[in-house]
């Protein structure tokens, strides 16, 4: 195993990863920006290298610093964390040129996954359920309307060249097809001066649903079960939460298996995330996989009591998985919350600004992830998350009211923060029902504001 | 079930009496002394009264002034935590009169566990196993032998009167208790006037193992599994842990068998602990049985997700438990520690004082139950408990290692702590490896001194 982690990442991650590495005797190697020296991750470290001026570009992107400083200081490993350098396939391979090891998947399977049309014929082959659509051009109407009945309205036209909206058309019957299928077409022709078309299948009102995955370098694949992240703004995740009340246990195992295949057919290696959108019917199709930690692995690790930041640097270590599928087993429910700092009253603006006042909640089932510190002053400069929120109760109804509870209890003074926002929509009826999608936010709430 | 309970205890058990209440939708009632106005448990509850001026007896134990603010502020059910009045089986008596549900067992079943001697008597009749000894006095040296060699060496030499070591013999061997026994009687004769003896066994260097028990009014009883809370300084428990590796599957079975014999022989109802003594050739006996809510109850909610205060409200709002012995599984290890404001190396002396400076650890596996805050006076007139830091690992030594590396993260400015003996006590290699008894501290530490 490893003595000695570089952790090329800030914030509460950098913070997860230090202890995991310290409950594992594990030294670390903190890497910060210049705006970042008196950050918590830079204080808990064992060790904590400059690595350039504020901007990402300059410091948690700089490739060269990194490594050097990784060198310099004898750490064998780097974890990514998430964001920044973690779905780089050129850092991972500079990496290993390097003889460091990088705490992910190798690089060409970062790459295969980070090319979203590459992923999805990946999957095609590999038997993966994924959206229905034209597989490239489409003739004239004729041939569209032929592909258009087979994978069944609705459907969605798009021009290849499109964007903004531009040469897109939404049918939801044959009628409206063949109505909007020319319009498209020359909309495609004037906007763009090219009439390229394709056809997708229209997945309404979807869930997003995600399997974690851990693979070794032995071949062996497991999922840890589901999460649901249909809570989002603007295609960030807001609450994220596991099981999903919305899986059938059947439909828990079939989506499972796909996602251990989806991992499988790749050959793919350490903690990665196989992202779905479940439809009203029970259908499901596969979009992407992220292949790092992500935010939400909290959420997972509740439930299964598996650390996953731990087995990720185990496997990165070669060690093989300690358990097989059948030994993970569910208890109870767990929701998380991301605490911003924005206002959400003025378009969800980031809000810096130094900790005046801070009291985490706690209690039973209650976890929290965070580099606040009183008097720590948040840059303007990085992501507003500052910290999140886990609650976990024996059933979702449980998982809930803790969650409300420690949103009441939390106290962050000297920044907005999203507190409220989060506050009212667990207050909503159709969240404590489960009654969410991914357009739960825009329903619920006028856009912008809270 | 209730709407509003009076909580009349202070400090982190009622901060954790609250939030149960809160995840329930009951509504909550805190009382306190005129010195404790501004803790957190004020703060947090819907409703404060102050019940009297700072010693215990005028406020926290003032039976009647308590009984007022029930009526006054229309609770229908008391919670007393631990300590205060929770074993107070008057108090228990004046709430049923006055048509209040106290939270906990019924005030005979108090009265018949507060009397040790009763409580031996009534576990022997059941037949759960107690420290075995001479069942009252014995004559002469002939009749004394008789009953030592029956029950086995050592046995120690007791005068009834006794008091301060004085009349009062070890004896390893029949050889040792011939001469101690009557320079035992002479000694008691001269001390007290009175040279009653009485034997009973010597159990060496025991383990304290407790069972956790609940019981409903339909006559259910169910364990918890156990703790092992042999880390004591003065017979005040200083570490606790769940399970205890000192009991095999087979021991833990018999012994929780035995722990819901005991709680169903005397119809016991509510949350309670069936405390034992284990020695080295497993063999257990019977001490004490606690009829209340424990400080160290957290560990094992961590490890049967099972969540012990909220089950304490649900008997005594006369629902029946809502599982059964087979439905409780046992998840990881989970460890506690009190967190005091004293100073060990001035001889645990209390140092309370105002919280200058606050940071929790957080991160999985991490719990903490305190009601401290920033700017928050520790008064002197209180136990001097300030926090329970509680980690849940997957097993033992991660347990260990999560909590080591969460008292290094703990800062509590503005008074001392034993946060730095707790930190020792935890790296001993007999800790580590689980070698503990009752005589643990002061094996390891030089009395009074860390």
């Amino acid at each position: 195993m490893f003595n000695r982690i570089l952790i090329a990442n800030r914030g509460e991650i950098a913070v997860r990863i230090i202890r995991a590495c310290r409950e594992m005797g594990i030294e670390t190697v903190a890497i910060y920006s210049t705006m970042d020296q008196d950050a918590l991750h830079v204080q808990m470290a064992d060790e904590a290298v400059c690595v350039g001026p504020p901007k990402g570009k300059d410091s948690y992107l700089n490739m060269e610093n990194i490594i050097s400083a990784t060198i310099l200081t004898g750490a064998q490993a780097i974890h990514p964390g998430f964001g920044f350098l973690s779905e780089n396939s050129k850092f991972a391979e500079m990496c290993e040129q390097c003889n460091i090891v990088f705490i992910g998947p190798d690089a060409h399977m970062i790459d295969l996954m980070g090319n979203k049309s590459k992923a999805r014929e990946t999957m095609l082959k590999a038997g993966v359920p994924v959206v229905p659509g034209s597989e490239g051009a489409v003739g004239d109407l004729e041939e569209a309307l032929k592909i258009a009945e087979k994978i069944g309205y609705p459907v969605m036209i798009k021009a290849s060249a499109g964007g903004g909206g531009k040469g897109m058309r939404l049918a939801y019957t044959k009628e409206e097809f063949i109505k909007a299928f020319n319009t498209a077409k020359s909309e495609a022709k004037a906007s763009f001066g090219d009439d390229t078309m394709y056809i997708e299948k229209f997945i309404e009102n979807p869930r997003h649903i995600e399997f974690q995955i851990l693979g070794d370098s032995f071949g062996n694949v497991v999922h840890l079960g589901e999460r649901d992240c249909s809570i989002q703004r603007r295609h960030q995740k807001v609450i994220e939460e596991a099981p999903s009340i919305a899986l059938s246990p059947e439909l828990r195992e079939r989506m499972g298996r796909d996602a251990v295949l989806a991992a499988k057919s790749i050959g793919y290696k350490n903690a990665g995330t196989i992202e779905f959108l479940l439809d009203k019917n029970g259908n499901y199709y596969f979009i992407e996989m992220n292949t790092r930690i992500q935010v939400e692995h909290p959420v997972t690790e509740m439930i299964t009591g598996i650390d996953i930041v731990k087995e990720q640097i185990r496997i990165a270590g070669g060690l093989p998985l300690s358990f097989t599928q059948e030994d993970i087993s569910i208890r109870g429910h767990a929701i998380e919350c991301r605490i911003n700092a924005e206002n959400p009253g003025k378009g969800f603006m980031p809000s810096p600004g130094t900790v005046k006042g801070l009291h985490f909640p706690g209690g039973f089932g209650i976890r929290v992830e965070s580099a606040l510190y009183e008097g720590y002053r948040v840059p303007p400069t990085y992501d507003s998350m500052i910290a999140k929120l886990i609650a976990h109760g024996k059933d979702r109804e449980e998982a809930i009211t803790k969650m409300k509870c420690a949103l009441g209890e939390f106290i962050i003074e000297g920044m907005d923060t999203n507190i409220d926002f989060l506050f009212q929509i667990l207050h909503t009826e159709d969240f404590e029902k489960g009654n969410i999608d991914t357009s739960f936010i825009e329903k619920h709430f006028s856009l912008g504001r809270a």
